[in-house]
């Protein structure tokens, strides 16, 4: 089963937009086992969407594509897509209804060109989740179980995905009739560098090559962690699922001590579960991070019942009025334990955190661009402190001192 | 001149990289005025890179083909190419030369498929710039001149950039023969809809169809705003430039009270300036966007100047512990304006800007998700605040209300 994706927009040609979209498909396809050849982008012309989708249909299967369907003249995939089945468009009226109850409920009129939007080819049908205005459509060409399809998708990566992840490859799965299953397990890691990760895996990486199956990749993701990606075929979920638990019993003893979590999972949520699971309230206080810290946290589903709150400190008086941290402005590990106890006492919970630093660009008052000083505050046991010297820009900084610092308050979790 | 952009790679497809090196071009070709109507990625097969490489020298003058040019049996690029000009590959001695220096000046024995990367199409000659030890090529299709053209340029984006920017992109230009330029300026709007900008533009839009040049297109960009984007081609940079302040002056009584930014300002830029041109102090209290807007802000360059901190109460008791505020479970406008005098006063700044909302999924106590209650206090002339009902998922929920709350800020700052 070959599936290809189109993505259509001319702000992709022009590189307004980088389309993450078609990546994004291209894994979960790969992850369901279906082949995927090309992908090609192609801008807001009719002609050419054309073209591009009719040579995809001639070498594929099945093909997603992906923009087009919002409401403005530049929105041009549901035109194409019945012109190219030679059939009409014609007004949908549950959806038509359910754009104009979108509009009411927000309290707002709906312009009339929304309407567009409710216009579906003869013979195809409307995915069943919708979370925009754009409904996506599943168009059968020829006999519709036995041939091929075209299914339209927005350009809205949540909207797409929901789609995606809901619809298409079920239909995918169920039309390929193939048991081929590739599943990957993502090992998330924090403690060393990428080069010294690659260093410690080289000789099973070697290894692996040459057997093939499963395969091994590292992917540096910023505050996302080091991440080390274990990928298996087999006909079935067993068979893939024994692969990647044999493979992991490989690298516990290798890499099992710099793990903090697993595929989707991330530092921040695993903090917030171990919070939860001990009955602990967690309060944070920054000035390097800016509320990038607590932003991350509070993103957590019902990160609420264990953050209490944060306080961000732009100027160094901010850390003395409202955490009494003496001296707010000295970048050392013991302001930063000021500003964790100060903002555990303030807020009243079990756990402070705090980060102090210099974000760069260039030195403050001598100290070094990307020193960070994180301390973590637990009331009736104490303080623990670091300093850590980060890479790259003002971003990066950001993004390595707020792993940094959950890593420490996960350790701190893990041994009280 | 039209050229394409082919990206080689089964990592590209399988999405365990984003193929941004496709956009990059795009844009470079885009302000060199050079027509770019496909772009397509494909996978280490010789077949299909073929095909695709074909494909796109029979709709295009000139193919830029990125990947594959590597030491491994993976790397297939050159051979490819060879075999479409029906010719040899030979060994160019001063590129083998060249490489085996790099790994001796980094004290490391060349492997010998490293010697793959100088094998050369007969015809062909290497780039000048060479960061890696992989050269890029410049393959002539026919004539040398007036014939048709394919560049081969490494994946890695520093390398490729390099060869792009050093000899492909002057090549085109001298190839094409025409002195046109492309330029882009960008209107960041908020306060309507996408469908209600594209109603009050269509006319506009229609008129320019008709014309060709400029051209208008549409961006839906979470917090970075609705970007309306003039381009306009010319001869010139005067020309490009005339041609879009003429387009700004027939767009300013449409969306002129929209536009809150240009280009790549961006709502917390703008903020950030009109506080310091006023010499104003802001602080921040936040709920339901926990930290983001906060966040946001102290990523402008040199905000500290003007943000004095944050605070995000996670749970209500914070608000009242903190900020003063009687009830901070309330979703209501009385609550946004209690937290933003609290926050004012707390940090002894000019300006206080607070968000309540519920961020969903469902409701709570009965008020919808996507409700947000904002409001703006400054120091003697009080409060104002208002209640919006925002769209999608948590994340974007978070990106709504923090553009709208600081959109809201903007015009308190230039009404006052």
């Amino acid at each position: 089963m070959r599936v290809e994706v189109v993505a259509v927009g001319t702000e992709l040609l022009l590189g307004q937009i980088v389309d993450t979209n078609s990546s994004w498909i291209g894994e979960q396809l790969a992850m369901a086992g279906l082949d995927s050849f090309y992908q090609t982008k192609v801008g807001d012309n009719p002609e050419r969407i054309r073209a591009v989708i009719s040579q995809a249909l001639d070498r594929s299967d099945a093909v997603i594509c992906c923009g087009g369907l919002g409401p403005t003249q530049d929105d041009l995939t549901r035109e194409v897509i019945a012109d190219l089945l030679g059939v009409e468009l014609v007004m949908d009226d549950a959806i038509a209804e359910r754009i104009r109850n979108m509009f009411a409920s927000r309290g707002r009129e709906m312009p009339e060109n929304n309407l567009r939007q409710a216009m579906v080819p003869v013979g195809c049908s409307p995915i069943p989740q919708q979370p925009g205005t754009a409904p996506g459509l599943v168009c059968p060409v020829g006999d519709p179980v036995t041939g091929k399809v075209i299914y339209a998708v927005p350009g809205v990566p949540y909207e797409m995905k929901e789609m995606v992840n809901g619809t298409i490859l079920g239909d995918l799965i169920a039309r390929s009739g193939e048991p081929a299953v590739i599943r990957s397990r993502v090992l998330r890691t924090w403690g060393t560098s990428e080069s010294a990760l690659a260093e410690i895996l080289a000789d099973r990486i070697d290894e692996l090559d040459a057997i093939g199956n499963p395969t091994l990749a590292f992917l540096a993701s910023g505050v996302e962690g080091l991440k080390v990606r274990i990928t298996a075929k087999a006909v079935d979920e067993e068979g893939t699922a024994a692969i990647i638990a044999a493979e992991e019993k490989v690298l516990e003893p290798l890499i099992g001590h710099l793990v903090f979590a697993y595929d989707d999972d991330n530092m921040e949520s695993v903090v917030v579960d171990l919070l939860r699971s001990r009955g602990l309230t967690l309060a944070v206080a920054e000035s390097l991070s800016g509320g990038y810290i607590t932003g991350r946290l509070a993103a957590v589903a019902d990160s609420a019942e264990v953050l209490l709150g944060g306080v961000v400190a732009g100027q160094p008086a901010i850390a003395e009025r409202l955490l009494g941290v003496a001296d707010g402005a000295a970048v050392n590990e013991e302001t930063a334990v000021a500003m964790a106890d100060g903002v555990r006492e303030a807020m009243g919970a079990d756990i402070g955190i705090a980060t102090v630093g210099v974000g760069g660009p260039g030195d403050l008052d001598g100290v070094p661009a990307g020193t960070s000083c994180l301390a973590v505050s637990a009331a009736g046991s104490g303080a623990v402190a670091t300093t850590v010297r980060l890479p790259g820009d003002r971003e990066r900084i950001r993004q390595f001192s707020a792993i940094t610092l959950l890593d420490l308050l996960r350790r701190v979790l893990l041994d009280g």
